[in-house]
């Protein structure tokens, strides 16, 4: 395996000759056969041991098992000591997604600290395999079936291509010694059950039952880099944005087959996942939205707008008497005027002495009414927008000026009857947008 | 699971409620259960049973049973009989493609001559996973692994998400018989380790592993459409055709990333399958050419060609005496004229009693030389060909007239030296390409 290995290795990770790296290692038989390869190999590494602390003595004695390889390999061993459990409680994760989150941060800055550019893993074909059925069992696309990649940013996993029998036969043959890992977290009893009880039969399916399934990966890869730019395609003639939405055609959307599925790869980057429910937007009533984590998608007439989920901004922004000029949140001038002369879009003239101050520029919120300047009685803005038929992002960015929280001015659109200048008026003010 | 099946065939297969269709039935489990069912959901269908003669007492067995069931549901049962090894024997194929074709042959048969319009089999969901199972360990890609469709022409599998147990529980909870097929070819070898072996284990690592199951099939169907999408587009653009053959431009070819994944896509529907040569192809030197069984791919300098491999034709067409016209292979006139004009293109003067009738017209074949007029000595055609740069498809198509199997035209193009018209002529052919 050596020989094999070492020719792996100049063929597909020259770097690796080059660089010094760090070589992540439990003690496991994977990673203590990966730390001898390299050093056999002559390479420039030190090794990197994480004590979780999740089963007592026996991650003590790992921690000791990796230190004293590290002395026989002649090879530096850096550990650390996480409180593993404490970081599942605060966080509220899976102690798998734990150890994973504060290996890697580790990682990272140790390589920072010893200027390392190459982490280097002991993942194997069996691994693959592995991850392959697991995801399957709870049901994947294609992204869950094609396996972790030999090299992504800054990993490295040479033994990707090796079997875990072949590594056992070889850390046996080299009588090498590891740790057995006994945890038994929900993904290690997957993992070990799959890994005792189902590989083993696949592999009678077929005598070259890993090579074939090699093969199959390749293809599923490649499958999967066509479809992918076939969605960035499609999504570069589809998605016109004005730097702060998209606005998407739904008669382009309907043209493609099969919808769900361009749906599904179109949508997921930004958390969507339901792609029913976007299937149904796609005929819904104009202005019906659907909510991820970050993003939201609208209907508008005939188009899906899609726009950050901003949350609900409760910010407001004070003008205080004499103030002539705010730049924040919009930007207004507000001047004493000897004469009205005739509101526009972006000035109007009230009354001074109906106003209280300090005035508020605020967004909208639900069970907002004002008094449209002109009209009889007053509307609900919710009612306004949607004759002004204005959007949801259009709405979320509309400013109203308020004065002891009544509209006096829907900033930019319509005045507030309640605050015009009559003929009694003293003092006209004039508010404009800059 | 009646109130099941009955709803699912109402809203995905209305078709077999409205129109009598042939069932396939072998007696087993699932077509017996399937005939029960669309039994009781008063549909139209007649049964039909093929006996393979595999199994002996066992096969005619099955044919008994099948007639039995026909008249105990009060439908008609079609039933033949297949000289299997035979065929097998004949055609040199596997036992299970040569079920496979008498089957689908016969039934086709029956369907025309009873004018039905469908088939329905009673593929279930394990079968699916269990086909999903045998191509992975014989290397797949993507369509080895998205499973047989519910429908697919003239085909209807109404019981696809229905899983073994729930058929099984059905069967027995309905008190129904059925016979338990004995063979053991190579396949249902396999199918049974998977059913007996695999399978359950699997189905023990997930609660809902077999909805999980199909949920992933239909992302993988999904991820195929997109993938072929891009495909189709990409051969659009790329593949400019003349009408017999494609020309592809190597450059345009080489920005597809990842190009063997391209190279796969685009090229195996003309059966090449070994993509790596082509991708050695695009960097070959002109002249190359790979095979398959019907296509043949050409690097002629910057372009592949691909074209229809059409194996040599060896035919030869005579022209006897007195002839003046000729239709085939390629339309001539031949001429007595009193004067000779220079040779074009399309036409050329020779002394008529340098020649030897019947003139035959045939292609060109490796070890054929001439005497290009106006030159010293023969060349070989091979040679002029080159220096011609005449394409693998141009020389494959390129005639020439022959007398005594003696070049004297390379029709279209240059005329020997030998015929041509000297002082001493004393009759003159013209000969024209019409």
């Amino acid at each position: 395996m050596l020989k094999d290995f070492q020719s792996h290795i100049s063929k597909n990770f020259p770097e690796l000759l080059k660089n010094k790296f760090l070589l992540a290692c439990s003690g496991g038989l994977d990673s203590v056969l990966l730390s001898y390869l390299c050093k056999q190999n002559h390479m420039d590494f030190i090794l990197a041991h994480c004590n979780f602390r999740l089963r007592g003595a026996d991650s003590n004695g790992d921690e000791d098992f990796v230190k004293e390889l590290g002395h026989r390999l002649g090879k530096p061993v850096y550990v650390t000591h996480f409180d593993t459990m404490g970081y599942v409680n605060n966080h509220n994760v899976s102690v798998q997604m734990a150890a994973r989150d504060l290996r890697y941060h580790w990682f990272k800055g140790l390589m920072e600290e010893h200027a390392i550019e190459y982490l280097v893993t002991a993942h194997h074909a069996d691994d693959n395999l592995e991850t392959f059925l697991i995801n399957l069992s709870r049901g994947t696309g294609i992204e869950g079936l094609t396996g972790i990649p030999e090299t992504s940013n800054q990993i490295r996993r040479p033994l990707l291509k090796f079997t875990r029998q072949r590594i056992l036969e070889y850390a046996q043959e080299c009588n090498l010694e590891w740790r057995e890992d006994e945890s038994n977290s929900d993904t290690k009893y997957l993992r070990n059950k799959i890994r005792l009880e189902i590989v083993p039969k696949l592999k009678e399916l077929h005598p070259t039952f890993m090579d074939n399934f090699e093969r199959t990966l390749g293809y599923l890869k490649e499958t999967r880099e066509i479809s992918k730019s076939e969605l960035k395609r499609v999504k570069r003639e589809l998605f016109k944005t004005d730097g702060q939405h998209w606005k998407i055609s739904i008669s382009e959307l309907k043209k493609l087959q099969p919808i769900e599925g361009y749906l599904h790869g179109l949508f997921q980057e930004y958390g969507f996942t339901q792609w029913n429910d976007i299937l149904l937007l796609l005929d819904a009533l104009s202005g019906k939205t659907i909510y991820a984590e970050n993003y939201v998608l609208l209907k508008n007439r005939n188009h899906l707008i899609l726009g950050k989920n901003e949350g609900e901004e409760q910010e407001e922004f004070e003008i205080q008497e004499g103030v002539i000029q705010i730049q924040q949140p919009i930007g207004l001038e507000i001047k004493q005027v000897s004469e009205k002369k005739d509101n526009q879009g972006n000035i109007i003239y009230v009354d001074k002495n109906t106003l209280k101050f300090p005035l508020t520029v605020r967004k909208w919120k639900e069970g907002d009414y004002f008094y449209p300047l002109g009209m009889q009685g007053k509307k609900k803005l919710s009612k306004y927008f949607k004759d002004e038929k204005l959007d949801l992002f259009a709405k979320k960015e509309q400013w109203l000026l308020c004065s002891n929280d009544e509209v006096v001015w829907v900033i930019g659109r319509r005045a507030d009857d309640r605050f015009k200048v009559k003929d009694t008026t003293k003092q006209i003010l004039s508010i404009a947008i800059q």
